[in-house]
């Protein structure tokens, strides 16, 4: 028997406690599993064993982390080091800690892949397993992941009513969906359409750059022929040259310590593309909105699957522990539409850690402005339960 | 035998459509109503005869019609003057139209007014009930208005979600929420509070005028006690001289037909005040999110009271009709928590139009940076069912 240890990191989701409350309800049912503990904020607790005891959890307890969005253990945005492995070494050392199940995103595998690698030079017996979670949706290997279909809830049902706000109301509306790299998730706001003219009627994600000539025609088509146009845009759109558009509004450019540049919580964007549009267009009712943390930290909106399929990830890495040596649990889609189902299936840490992938070409119309019905095939099961909502204004007249 | 007309207008809801189902199946029911129109895009589609026949739509439509946020029949900005509501009744008498159901906030029952003025001056007979809605609250008379529940909701699971991620990684977030004068809206930021030190920590309302320096003393004081603090503010929060901060900020104001400043749709405040905390209290960790056109359009997320309580609003505004020549659909508190419902009744359209009020002096804290256990319980059954969440970060450590 020896003790295990899981924690949560990076950017939480809607459902990485589902995949919390996956591990420890699998852990408790193996009796090579001693102790469960909890670390607090990701590996900066490690380094300091803030631990708390998982098995002291209620079952009441637990079903509230399972519908909570946001990381229930606390996150940390640390990429460690060396020296950092080794003080996280050192604490399994101190506390037998034989299994560590690290649920995040390319980088939480690499730090898995790190310490299970310092671990087997040192002789010590770990086995570390990586556990997916990232709206972006941007890691190798798997079909989808945990937190992608609960964010693309989100977008899916704020661009629904946003649309029918729209044609209300009539005008060009902007909404900045996350995603700097990735468009999966900004690609999510086709599935708002229900019939041939609703919005989004623009998507503009980072694998398409545009100029800002090309955006302002597309715009004024679409609005030529509906006297409206809502729009989605990722906050990694990019200009013609390669770099975003937010990046060259950024003049303090605030970086995490991966290096990446904060475009989530600021208005930057939105406020300038809206800009854009009214000047050039002489439109005057244009609006932007920027949908911020609320895609992945908004409570009591979870896709079913998602949050099923979280969980399953949880228990299939305590399972694969107790087999093999170290992995990350991805899925393989079997089937789509009403046969859609996935198998859980162990990958290597090295095929997952550091990587990303981008939104595949099949995905992406022609004109590269808005999504393909392959993508929408792919990411339909993954929402869940969608509103039906209807607009009555353009019926026929009495 | 009579036609009757039914109309939405102003900024749209999540539970407007609610109470344009009920007057539909309200009116069905009576056989002093011939035929129901829906005006197409309010009273700017009443002049131009753009009616919908309402009888026509079939029960999956008037059922989908119930859950859609936004007015299904499109909506308008335009402010009737006297001409404009000549071509109205002008309409009416060609259309033979003596039940006219308005959906709207003051603006809307104001339109009303004047139009049941003109019919009675012309000696025509017409029957005007507006029935009430807005998710800034702050009509007169009514305890409380349809629409603002729904908005409450998903401004409480806002900032349910947003308190347990800033949990999860620490810092300051600063939450911009609608209503220019009034703060019932963002007061419902409140009800996010389950637990002693959760979020949000400070609660700002254009009722309570409040400088820089105040503002960043409250959060400087909370961020040293937690190390982390939450903000909700009004998009109408006011500086000591009177004058909205956003107001400030903004160089080119757009106004409505009506004179008001558009707020909503921009990052501008949001960014300013991340900025002020960033720049005077050194604190790397702000982010700021304007929760914008989502708090009324959002799909999917409807209190069920709200729903409930908008429908009948609408059934009631029929009935009313058939005995009274006018009047505006008002809502009375009958208890409160378990014993939490209302009634309904008659007000006189002058009672209600062009008039708002603020929030009451007991439910703002003494402090003028929160709320207080009355609003709370004020509010707490409009909002309908919230979800259950949990962090388990500052739990006792193994």
């Amino acid at each position: 028997m020896a003790n295990a240890l899981v924690g949560q990191s990076g950017g939480p989701t809607g459902v990485i406690n589902a995949s919390l409350v996956g591990v420890v309800e699998e852990a408790s049912k193996h009796t090579e599993i001693d102790n469960l503990y909890g670390a607090v904020h990701a590996v900066s607790g490690i380094v300091k064993g803030e631990f708390i005891d998982m098995k002291q959890l209620t079952i009441e307890e637990l079903q509230a982390v399972a519908v909570s969005p946001s990381a229930a253990l606390g996150s940390s945005r640390d990429k460690p080091d060396h020296a950092y492995c080794e003080r996280i070494l050192s604490q399994f050392k101190k506390h037998d800690i034989r299994y560590f199940y690290y649920i995040g995103g390319n980088d939480s595998a690499n730090t898995c892949h790190i310490i299970n690698t310092m671990a087997a030079e040192a002789g010590y017996e770990l086995r570390a397993f990586h556990i997916p979670k990232t709206v972006d949706n941007d890691l190798l290997v798997t079909d989808h992941c945990p937190g992608y279909g609960t964010a693309g809830k989100f977008v899916a049902c704020a661009l629904m009513g946003d649309d029918l706000d729209n044609s209300a109301l009539p005008g060009i509306k902007i909404d900045v969906i996350m995603g700097r790299h990735a468009g999966f998730l900004t690609g999510t706001a086709a599935l708002a359409k229900q019939r041939e003219d609703d919005g989004p009627h623009l998507i503009y994600i980072p694998e398409r750059p545009v100029s800002m000539d090309s955006f302002l025609a597309d715009i004024e088509s679409v609005y030529k022929r509906l006297g409206r146009c809502v729009i989605a845009v990722s906050e990694g759109m990019c200009a013609e040259d390669g770099s975003t558009w937010a990046e060259k509004l950024a003049e303090n450019a605030e970086r995490d310590a991966h290096g990446n540049v904060q475009l989530s919580g600021t208005g930057a964007l939105a406020d300038f593309l809206s800009g854009q549009v009214k000047g050039r267009m002489g439109i005057k009712r244009v609006r932007a909105d920027t949908f911020g943390y609320l895609q992945r930290s908004f409570a009591g909106l979870q896709s079913e699957t998602d949050v099923d399929e979280a969980r399953r990830c949880g228990r299939e890495a305590v399972n694969y522990s107790l087999t093999a040596q170290s992995g990350s649990v991805a899925m393989k889609r079997l089937g789509n539409g009403p046969d859609y189902a996935v198998e859980l299936f162990r990958t290597e840490l090295a095929n997952v850690a550091e990587k990303t992938k981008s939104v595949p070409n099949e995905f992406i119309n022609a004109a590269g402005n808005g999504m393909t019905d392959a993508f929408v095939e792919y990411a339909k099961p993954l929402l869940g339960k969608l509103p039906k909502t209807i607009y009555l204004g353009t019926y026929p007249k009495a």
